[in-house]
């Protein structure tokens, strides 16, 4: 039977057992960074790039996981054939690991480590708003500045993005969009966001996540035409978009229809969104930027 | 014999035993408040201010713990008197809990929880800068603005302050001081600044944690005459102090003797910060804004 998978202190575990001691900073000084990647009928999705920004951001925070980056593509592979489901979502997390002593708490003493959850594919946004679309409040709350928290580091540093989806579920929204402290659109809580305007796509700029999602829908929209752009955006541009939807791993391309709940275009997902959505599941079955967990694993055979 | 202990779960447990999944939004999104409280010499120092502003955290983020202040109050009692150490720390946490359902990660429907630990008093800045003092780097990293996250609900969304932490170690000092974006001096990870200049005393405004200790030094200063003030404060008002300390839960008053690697006064801990490291230790003893452990499960047993 198909079953949810961690990969914990050097073993793989069910994720039932999947547990951190609640005196680690990697907990208590959320001093950890992420990268999320997702299989798709058997396809692992852009492996490389998300290792490649994995590594970035574990650099970036001077953690130095026990593994290298061949041995965390194993680790990767070994889960999703373990889990055995045909679409998943894969974790990665590099931990500043245990205080050595816990009467003298340097982080620079931990032992640094490497987690890894595999569990069934799911959508951030809800599965059921791949067709409603969702109602996207612009927040007061504000996202971090880049001078205080790089957000291209993927951290559990959610606190700006928690209090936003709060303040959006109080204002009847689905999800929160942030603006930076100078009042530009950023992202939301684990997914950026695209507008439409006259046919042309358009993306911000800023201190937000560069997804690799985001990414994918920048080739995708260049081969329809659609000209993408990576641009300050306004609040106001948003909200008289022709149409918008989120990108991100967990969920794929989400269609935007109602802004601080006044309706977008129609209020039906946009022509554009919906052919993006059309492109990027059609092509992901066929394995584009894909990797078969089987083929990482017989590398390993060989080698 | 003594040892450290937490509450997980409903239950007093070993602090090996102390574990959370690491599936919990708790986690994942550092979806939790926090406050650390001392004892020492059996008083439990200020624990109803301590309540006041756990529970004002916890509102903050709209978490419900299943437990009442009271309840609360006799969990840290009981955790004092089991651990049986003479001077201790002791964490509370109100945590958003396990997800329903990983398949529909909906915050608003997590079972909150509270978790606590009490291990035996540390110094956050390390017991021998008691004496020596800290080389305190003023970092160019920046703190989070109250606009993205409010440091008054304490929290453990320590990456700026991590970053500006090995900022400093970078450059060869002891600790950070983080300034707002707009360029006053803040917080450090841990702990509140104050400086001396000509007798008089002064720590900074802003998005920064109200300290107990803080709140406890101003008694204590203007009682000698110290004149305490809280004030907007400048990189330049701390290089050009007369002396500085910090102040905090784990470690109280801490001398600042070097801003920068460059030598603060003489390079001796100050006179004012002398007198009032003095002042809060014996006062402590005394009992001075203390309850006693057994005195609240007393009223536990009347009741």
């Amino acid at each position: 039977m198909a079953e949810s998978i961690a990969f914990v202190d050097n073993e793989f575990v069910p994720i039932t057992e999947a547990k951190i001691s609640i005196m680690e900073p990697t907990f208590t000084k959320s001093d950890v960074v992420y990268d999320t990647i997702s299989s798709y009928r058997g396809y692992i999705f852009r492996l490389d790039d998300h290792l490649e920004r994995f590594e970035s951001s574990f650099r970036a925070m001077q953690l130095n996981p026990p593994y290298s980056l061949d041995e965390i593509r194993h680790i990767v592979a070994e889960m999703v054939i373990r889990s055995d489901f045909d679409n998943t979502c894969i974790t990665l997390m590099a931990t500043r690991g245990p205080f050595i002593d816990l009467a003298n708490r340097d982080i620079r003493k931990c032992k640094n480590g490497l987690m890894a959850v595999c569990v069934p594919y799911y959508w951030v946004l809800g599965e059921d708003k791949q067709t409603t679309g969702v109602n996207m409040v612009i927040t007061d709350n504000q996202r971090v500045p880049l001078e205080a928290i790089d957000a291209k580091v993927k951290n559990f540093n959610w606190m700006d993005l928690t209090r936003a989806l709060l303040e959006a579920y109080d204002k009847g929204g689905d999800s929160a969009m942030l603006c930076t402290p100078d009042g530009y659109l950023s992202e939301g809580p684990g997914f950026n966001v695209w507008l439409a305007k006259n046919g042309k796509l358009y993306t911000p700029l800023g201190n937000l996540l560069e997804g690799v999602t985001r990414r994918s829908v920048f080739e995708l929209a260049k081969e329809i035409g659609a000209d993408p752009v990576e641009k300050p955006l306004t609040p106001e541009d948003l909200r008289t978009a022709d149409e918008a939807f989120t990108s991100t791993t967990a969920g794929g391309i989400t269609p935007v229809t109602q802004v601080d709940g006044k309706t977008l275009g129609n209020g039906a997902p946009g022509i554009l969104t919906t052919r993006l959505m059309e492109e990027y599941w059609s092509r992901r079955e066929e394995g584009w930027h894909g990797t078969r967990a089987e083929e990482i694993l017989q590398d390993r055979d060989v080698a």
